[in-house]
């Protein structure tokens, strides 16, 4: 096994190797402007390490990590124009920086690269099955951002709608990730259902560590405005738990009419509700259950400390 | 060979018979509307006759007939957002019916739905070639998009741009249609290329003719009100001829500050350079080079026929 800055270093390097064509530019740049961007490149650091794991060479991966990071980046370009968002990674989002159309397109250039990239290295058996993970994943993640979208108009949703929908719009692309890294290893059915299944856990760890930062992380460590979600009402984990235990009142009026200090009214009603508690318990038993997988996949032990260091990071982690 | 409309029969009734998840509705609900609104289906029409011309069983490429038509509902998709176009076939566009992210996120699942009928039926040779001509022809199809939206501001595009832009954005789809029929017939690499020929030949004449309907149609015929181009400043084969050739001023002065007869002042400057019989005097040489290609491909009376038939309506159809 490698370390995960230089799995990391991997694909920085092959992102940074691409050669675009110089025209028409209009349609080439956004896709440099946003895989430049940064990000954390989890989900190529997972095929990558996968394929390392199961087969000790990372290098029989990287194009199905490409894939996984250009699918990544295109879903990025196109919910940023859907939700109307201004900003990523602190930078003007494509459709800001250029414009709508601009941003469409591009995105529709990077899911067809990102089929490019997913075919490369690949034995028939391979491209098969690739082929068809890659888009019953990409099926399941535009569920994820069509429900993302209901929920908005939406004052019934559940915290199991919640998880369902978390789970199609972020989580099966982290077990993608992994799988496709076993597909690569010509891993067994076997250790690839397992990998799937703890990227899949990771991912679910990930996004509710994600809402429990964007309401109590640390704005300078996390990068960005604290309580966005309590502004918007957007529909996480806290709000909706909070919407069905709330009996003060101050939920409702503050979502109905919200006063100059909105995200400190409603972040009490969380405390009181113990709220931050409670979002690292159930954090807590996905991370559980994503090293619960990894334990059927038969891993050397360099290996299983790797992904068991990422699943505990997806907890601890601060941004 | 079966006729024209047998053909058109057997992929009205695919269409007919896709199964759509119900929930959530407003991912899989545009992508049923938008493929029920009719159409020519000229594309996978002619990638079932290839089939037919080249193995004598059209049903071995039913679905890659259906990934080439839901790829063309895609870019039709899409590309009505991207040109704020309200109707298409006589129905509001999907991002009218409903909203713009909705026609963002149902195209992009709309691509992916293309990928995964392209791969059915498919031999490991056959997927390999299938998923290659795809992408790479998505690729050309954005790019002709993006240099159709980059004309727009653009006063230098010559008759040359502007017949590569045609031939990315409407050709070589055309061309794709006709080659995965050549590769689902197994048939040779020679004979492939000549049907791509064919169809990318076929695509110019078609376009070429579109553009001048637009201009010189019957309105009750066309379906759509004349002149449209010409209100809009279009960039076509024709405007960009009269720029080019126009001294009277009238063409620029339109195109400044237009009058209550802008359609009508435009269109005696087309006629006095007599653009109607020459831009037929173009279609008629694609025309012939796509009955060119043809000849390469060794196909029965019978077929050749068809195909014949085929673009010989593309020089004479009046809708």
């Amino acid at each position: 096994m490698l370390t995960h800055s230089e799995y990391l270093g991997i694909i920085e390097q092959n992102l940074k190797d691409i050669s675009y064509p110089s025209h028409p530019a209009g349609l080439y740049e956004p896709i440099a402007y946003i895989l430049d961007g940064g990000g954390k490149r989890l989900r190529p650091v997972l095929t990558l390490a996968v394929c390392d794991a199961l087969c000790g060479d990372s290098s029989k991966a990287v194009s199905q990590a490409m894939a996984v990071e250009m699918f990544h980046n295109f879903t990025l370009l196109h919910d940023d124009v859907m939700d109307r968002a201004d900003m990523r990674r602190g930078r003007p989002t494509v459709h800001v920086r250029w414009d709508d159309r601009t941003a469409i397109l591009s995105g529709d250039a990077m899911l067809t690269l990102s089929h490019v990239y997913s075919m490369r290295g690949c034995s028939a058996e391979q491209m098969c099955q690739v082929g068809r993970l890659l888009d019953r994943t990409a099926m399941e993640v535009y569920e994820g951002q069509q429900y993302d979208m209901d929920f908005e108009s939406r004052n019934d949703v559940t915290v199991s709608d919640y998880l369902e929908m978390i789970r199609l719009k972020t989580s099966v692309l982290l077990g993608c990730a992994c799988r496709l890294g076993a597909i690569m290893a010509d891993a067994s059915e076997e250790v690839a259902q397992a990998m799937y299944g703890y990227g899949e856990k990771l991912g679910l760890a990930f996004q509710l560590q994600d809402d429990y930062l964007d309401t109590y992380g640390d704005p300078i460590v996390f990068g960005k405005e604290i309580g966005g979600d309590i502004v918007n009402d957007k529909k996480t984990w806290l709000l909706i738990t909070a919407m069905n235990e709330d009996t003060s009142g101050v939920l409702a009026r503050e979502m109905d009419a919200p006063s100059e200090n909105k995200i400190e009214r409603v972040r009490e009603v969380y405390d009181r509700l113990e709220l931050d508690v409670r979002c690292h318990r159930l954090i807590d038993r996905y991370v559980d259950e994503a090293k619960a997988e990894l334990a059927k996949a038969d891993l050397t032990p360099a290996a299983r400390e790797f992904f068991e260091a990422l699943a505990e990071n997806s907890r601890t982690r601060s941004h």
